[in-house]
């Protein structure tokens, strides 16, 4: 085929003027976290990736097959954009009392999910509250709409809510939602106290705000029940955000939003406008896996798995790195969140950490505005025993290292 | 579980502000056509859905069988946002001459990446060049973001390019980008002429205007070779959308972005943002069937049986409705545009054709601006013959029912 222009005759470069929200939207360091994946040498204690090996994959496997002998073509065809009705009744059924089908949506993941109602919710401007530090994945897609973030400090059992109330009424316009990850955060591993959870929620209703809760982790306590959600407590208050990804699979990129029915069909024609529907199959073999015997069980092996990873990882921590650093023990979740008591900058320490083979998060990456440059996160949940040794040791040598040029 | 608020207690109602995009963007009469798709009594030739009796479903089978074979866990792991690197390069190879696999960013179907294209350009106030009629889809997701459309009418060989040129010298802001259906458009089913391609990329070119050529139809060509892509004319200047929802099966989610590569690491932060990745298993088992003996001989009897169908559907309108109205013969694509010569209002049409069993979409909804209310869009590709003759009779009803309710 010819080109009807030489690169040289045309100077496009002027002709394409990306929209404002490209330049709010900051580039996160989880791509290049997923970039790095793939490179042996590289030890990523970056993502907050599952470990791949616990996997069900022959499940899957089986689940695609009999998917396909059962339903067939109907399978790959347009389907409705609310998503697989069983699957939405298993999820109401099992995460939200009380609730019905037709208050659960199916999303390509939580991401999606999150992007959905940073649509659903903001216009420039507007301000959000959002706990401090906070998801990455929420803070870049709440960014593309350019709101003003006002944020919570969360401490090991939540936010205060004494601060809660005064942010809310130190700010003259009504903050359009409070984003909030209650269980076993992302970045901290911290938990809301059933004491917070309560007071929270009422000030919430109170102040008309409603709560966008992320319940990603949830399932993942290793020891104690974890207390009611603010879902459960407020219902007509609360958009519920959760995802298959850490208990199942993320590769499968099914996550949900459960909302008050009434605000249902505009959150599905966002959605419609988004991509019309995710693939049927992938719910399909996610509710085949859900509704199996195996379920169970691999929630228990998986929970086990983490539990005992926490405790190695906090091992060699101690060991290695001794009283340079605090951090308290996870009892749930997929992180450490490591705090520095020496002037130890974790954005230096980031990147001599690459050089020496090991990748780790600088805390920096959770907070929307300044937080002390000294914490940083570590995953613990997909590398074996061996990894996470070489691992920290690895890193205690970018840190020696980046002591010695400070000296 | 305990709730800490009875639902009379909360008045919840007023605290949810969605943002302005939401009263922006249209209700989409696709989601009802999604709908009403189960429903055994209703015919619909409505949806733009390709036969799934020909979805190649145990190559599909197969297809995922062997991927998680070949790759295991690797398929479910996070991975990377811009998608699978051989099916990327697939693509590049097979419809983007002397482009390269980075020119390629995989989405979850066109309908993201339309999505996607909308949120990388548009500011509210933008302007768009648009035309008319357009893709409904297109058209409900660029108006989430708030632009003023100028529409080109879309005749038999596409719009006049001195209208075109018209067009941009009369309005004072440039617009944002064109987005054209250049090959069977969908909902009219007509094509660019060469003459008109030439003169279009070079106009736009001359404007700085990028060209959003959606390249979904492209590949169902009964007839002759269709002409060469505004893409390849002007790939500098031009994003190509494309899909594997009209030539495999929609509800795998696979499209695509062809982007000028110094584009590429913007548009994969905000797909970054909206999802972190699209599906990494669908895109392998896409890419199987791809390098298979068997997808060049399922792209021909996809053809050869829309093209039957097509003629089917065409002497049914004949015979039935004679000269009350008119159509061009498709040689493409999904879709047969019908024009009432007569007083018929498609709107109400649409509205007693329903009562009747049959479901079309009525040509208003294709039209960011008035229209002349007598058109229609007629989706051959779905039913048999059996189905098209009770379909065209439904029709004919429900038409004569107008009639003699007008009178």
């Amino acid at each position: 085929m010819r080109k009807l222009f030489s690169k040289s005759l045309i100077n496009s470069e002027g002709s394409i003027r990306p929209s404002n929200r490209v330049s709010r939207t900051p580039e996160s360091v989880i791509r290049d976290i997923l970039k790095v994946i793939n490179d042996s040498d590289m030890l990523s204690f970056a993502g907050g990736l599952p470990d791949d090996s616990l996997f069900p994959i022959k499940d899957f496997s089986e689940g695609f097959a009999l998917a396909i002998r059962e339903s067939g073509a109907k399978l790959f065809q347009y389907t409705e954009t609310q998503g697989h009705p069983k699957l939405r009744a298993w999820i109401a059924e099992s995460y939200y009392p009380q609730s019905s089908p037709e208050e659960i949506l199916l999303t390509n993941g939580s991401q999606q999910a999150l992007d959905l109602l940073g649509r659903y919710f903001l216009d420039e401007g507007d301000s959000v509250l959002i706990e401090r530090p906070s998801y990455l994945g929420a803070i870049q897609t709440f960014s593309s709409y350019g709101p003003r973030f006002i944020g919570l400090d969360y401490r090991n059992e939540g936010p205060d809510p004494s601060e809660l109330k005064a942010q809310i009424s130190r700010n003259r316009s009504l903050p359009k939602f409070f984003y909030c990850i209650p269980d076993f955060q992302n970045p901290t591993g911290f938990s809301y106290s059933l004491r917070n959870r309560r007071a929270i929620a009422q000030i919430c209703v109170e102040a008309k705000i409603p709560i966008l809760e992320d319940v990603a982790y949830r399932e993942l306590n290793y020891e104690n029940e974890i207390p009611i959600s603010l879902n459960t407590l407020c219902p007509e208050n609360t958009f519920s955000i959760g995802t298959f990804s850490k208990i199942l699979a993320p590769g499968l990129r099914v996550g949900w939003i459960r909302a008050p029915e009434e605000r249902m069909r505009e959150l599905v024609v966002q959605k419609q406008a988004m991509d019309l529907h995710s693939p049927l199959i992938n719910q399909e073999v996610v509710y085949k896996f859900l509704i199996s015997g195996n379920f169970k069980n691999h929630l228990i092996d998986l929970k086990e798995n983490y539990s005992r990873k926490a405790k190695i990882a906090t091992g060699l921590f101690r060991k290695i790195f001794g009283d340079s650093i605090r951090f308290q023990q996870p009892i749930g979740g997929l992180f450490l969140w490591i705090e520095f008591l020496d002037e130890t900058d974790t954005n230096l320490l980031f990147k001599t950490a690459l050089e020496e083979g090991v990748a780790i998060v600088p805390g920096d990456t959770f907070f929307t505005a300044e937080s002390s440059g000294k914490l940083l996160r570590w995953n613990f949940s997909r590398a074996n025993a061996d990894e996470m040794e070489t691992g920290v040791k690895r890193l205690f040598e970018a840190w020696k290292r980046l002591h010695s040029i400070r000296k």
